[in-house]
């Protein structure tokens, strides 16, 4: 379909720079940070396996991961009706119909809307704020930042029920949660096998977390390197720049290393 | 006491650098290490606190401690008998006895030894390797790098134990077992506050992990910047030297700020 027939009012079209995707995002809504793009990084999918993208938002999540992996089975689900609409007029604007779909629907009744153990990964880039801690959002953006409509622990318990044994739940968070969300995946039997802290730059406190666990598996967790995001002030690493503009063919499996 | 006096065949004497302390080692068994220091200077205890740690094998860290803050009152559980009396003549040797007592006994009955939430500030450098995996030790070395003679669960356990509300526990680890040290400490009610990853080079996996955390406080960490070893291989960063050099006057309450 052509860009004009998919574009409603307001919305406009951000170029991914990466296989000529582009995704459409609304200025008042939330839209897509780099908290997706290292996740969507960070997240590994196979060819042949099945993703989940809990609270997609946008889609940027499946839409980033259907050009870097070799995964074709992505489904991404939004509670709210405008977006899940959007993501999916996204999806027809790259003719990903093929192997993106948009559900919309809650992810705590995710049990409701698919088979419990029907997916190898799952991925979240869930609200970090606790409600009615920090900053409110400005109206129509309040429930990506903040709790409002799930808890980590709804995110955490949705992708437990949803993945088959040995699949892998990627998530990204806010380090000061991290003790929280240790607690909540080993509460749901999702190990945390994979680590990595995203510093602003390298003498300063981290302010993301980047996270791999696996249902079921062994406790034993690899604390990776540090990823530094900038060299300078507005300088990114080359790590930040090989992330933004990754292909398959650089990283087998999807990893970004 | 003078030295001769004091040292037992096979054992020697080692300068700590820092007031003048020394320390009595024998090289068949456990010798302090880097862990230590970097603990032992972690650690906060300020004048009038009552500290105890759990496991203090040489005592190296209430000595070390006695150095570096305005805490007096150190006390010392050791499991292991021949390690506990060559800890308390390191006690002697530096004219410590008023504010350092080392008590001969085992952690996982700390309870029939100290009162229950006696005291202020908890520390420990526990054995890091689960029972039965890694490369077991030589005779003499084992229970201190394995969990023969405790488990983690036993170590915060005891903490919790011992320490008042709001009290402060620290804990040195492998990042490898973080997600155990997190669920343990929040099994009970020690709420990590703060956390400190240190990585031999700044490009390499950590291999160490330092942890306060609060008996009964809410959920808020905060992961401080990473803490280099190595500038290049061989020579120290200006932090790591700092940390071997510092004394109370540079370290207000003992912090390594």
């Amino acid at each position: 379909m052509n860009e004009k027939d998919l574009l409603r009012e307001g919305e406009r079209v951000d170029d991914l720079q990466r296989d000529g995707y582009r995704i459409i995002q609304h200025p008042d809504s939330f839209c897509f940070g780099m908290d997706a793009v290292l996740l969507s990084s960070y997240a590994e999918a196979k060819r042949g396996e099945r993703a989940l993208d809990l609270g997609t938002g946008t889609g940027i999540i499946p839409i980033l991961m259907r050009a870097k992996t070799k995964c074709r089975d992505f489904t991404g689900l939004e509670i709210d009706e405008t977006s899940a609409r959007r993501a999916m007029r996204s999806v027809q604007l790259n003719g990903l119909e093929d192997s993106i779909r948009i559900i919309p629907g809650d992810l705590r009744e995710v049990s409701s809307l698919f088979s419990p153990g029907s997916f190898d990964v799952v991925t979240s880039n869930p609200p970090y704020m606790v409600a009615g801690h920090g900053k409110t959002g400005k109206s129509g953006k309040g429930p990506e930042r903040h709790e409002l409509l799930c808890t980590l622990e709804d995110v955490v318990g949705g992708a437990a029920r949803m993945l088959r044994e040995q699949g892998r739940f990627y998530l990204i968070h806010r380090p000061f949660r991290l003790a929280e969300v240790m607690v909540s995946l080993s509460r749901h039997r999702l190990e945390p096998k994979r680590m990595r802290l995203v510093y602003p730059m390298a003498d300063r406190e981290p302010n993301l977390v980047l996270l791999e666990a696996r249902k079921g598996a062994n406790p034993r967790l690899t604390v990776e390197p540090p990823l530094i995001v900038y060299e300078q002030p507005g300088v990114y690493t080359r790590e930040l720049l090989r992330i933004y503009r990754e292909d398959p063919e650089e990283t087998a499996g999807g990893a970004a290393n």
